[in-house]
């Protein structure tokens, strides 16, 4: 049975898990959440870097036979030192993302939206021009997204809410995107408030992006329900606490390790 | 000549800085931004206290006489492991910002606003307490805040700003305090906005309480202009680029210290 290795800047990548588990429901997990130097998308290349290598270090050392990079952020900066270091193969959000949009994308006007880190970075810019030469790129990084997805400031009726997605979204709407793709771990849970101000655009996630891609790498594996551990570099309590919510399924204990 | 240590999670503790450099021109100042940890207001008061001793072990070795705690979260948690370590005075918020608002309140209802972390601790509860027995006191986490604050959303006619205000104050609201403390580094920043929300309320900086509490322990000294060295655990970039903004002054260098 395969073993993966997941880590994020905190308990977003959880839903990256979730879309990788509904995939291949029998392959055993790691998951390792960095919340005592959470987030990441307002540090710098240097700083990501340093953190995503000592959390794979912890990760290789549970026999993992493939590392995910759940987080955005350390996914556009960190991949060149992770697969530098790393015996086993590295995949981060990135470029499935940008492939799946590229090809979502009818007309090629293709948006994304991410922290400031995953957008300064120009990494999904990249990727979505080498997926589709001809695409037109508009980026925004929307800082204000993971804490109101923390909060559970998320309804679309919200006008906190509806304020803030308006605002961030307006330069992506004036320039009549097709395709979004929604680039943080965290933005997901304000689908319905962004489908909302762009009705008329494919909303891309890259979890699920990533999840097709685990899948064709590992195959199918019959058996049993895969074994999940989680491991956390702050105390486990608050990880617990909405661990559940971030994964749709149950999650009773987690490990404090440090990095 | 005194040279006091100063830390913070981040930026954010330059407004006590500026308020401190008003009360006493000629000292000298080291700074310390945790800048590759921040934001401490969501972490475990463990986490946070082991943050802040490094911080005060690199500020220990430029020789100061007295160390201020400007972060609202790590005065809040992690005081007495700090006295207990280091040889020079430990000055932290939360006392002085108690007491100036015990001095404030007209009718001892009093609210206190700040982060997870700085309201779940009960600090400020519990000096308040102490300050003012017949004090009641309503506490409320307002965690958009420093986000809203850290991407210049803080206008009072601004929609998001007004909505996020209003429900955070509105216990404070119905529970009719008269008096309120800013139980953060950022939220003088959203002063006007809270003002607004709270017309009848006074409202406590406590890093204006805490430069009082300095200026009386080191009393004045006349001379030149003091010499003021910044230190950033990320690059300095970005701290750089906002320092000016919390400080009222240039800030032209910071160093890269690894804690």
């Amino acid at each position: 049975m395969s073993r993966i290795g997941i880590f994020d800047s905190g308990v977003g990548g959880l839903t990256v898990q979730r879309a990788i588990l509904e995939a291949l429901p029998s392959v055993d997990t790691v998951y390792l959440g960095d919340t005592a130097r959470v987030p990441y998308g307002t540090k710098s290349a240097d700083t990501v870097t340093q953190y995503s290598l000592r959390n794979a270090r912890v990760l290789a050392r549970h026999g993992i036979d493939l590392l995910v990079v759940a987080c955005n952020t350390a996914s556009a900066v960190a991949l060149p030192a992770l697969r530098a270091e790393l015996a086993v193969p590295v995949l981060g959000v990135v470029e499935p993302g940008a492939r799946a949009a590229a090809r979502a994308s009818r007309g090629g006007r293709i948006g994304v939206i991410g922290t400031q880190g995953t957008i300064s970075s120009g990494a999904y810019q990249a990727a979505l021009r080498a997926a589709r030469p001809d695409a037109e790129v508009v980026a925004r990084a929307c800082p204000l997204f993971v804490p109101l997805a923390e909060e559970g400031w998320t309804d679309p009726d919200d006008p906190v809410v509806r304020g803030a997605v308006a605002r961030y979204l307006a330069p992506l709407h004036d320039a009549r995107i097709d395709t979004l793709v929604l680039g943080c771990t965290h933005y997901p849970l304000l689908r319905a408030a962004i489908a909302r101000e762009l009705p008329e655009v494919a909303l891309v996630d890259s979890a699920d992006a990533i999840a097709a891609e685990v899948r064709a790498r590992i195959g199918e594996e019959n058996g049993r329900e895969g074994a999940h551990a989680f491991l956390v570099t702050d105390t486990p309590e608050r990880f617990l606490a909405v661990a559940g919510l971030f994964l749709g399924r149950t999650v009773t204990s987690a490990e404090h390790v440090d990095v």
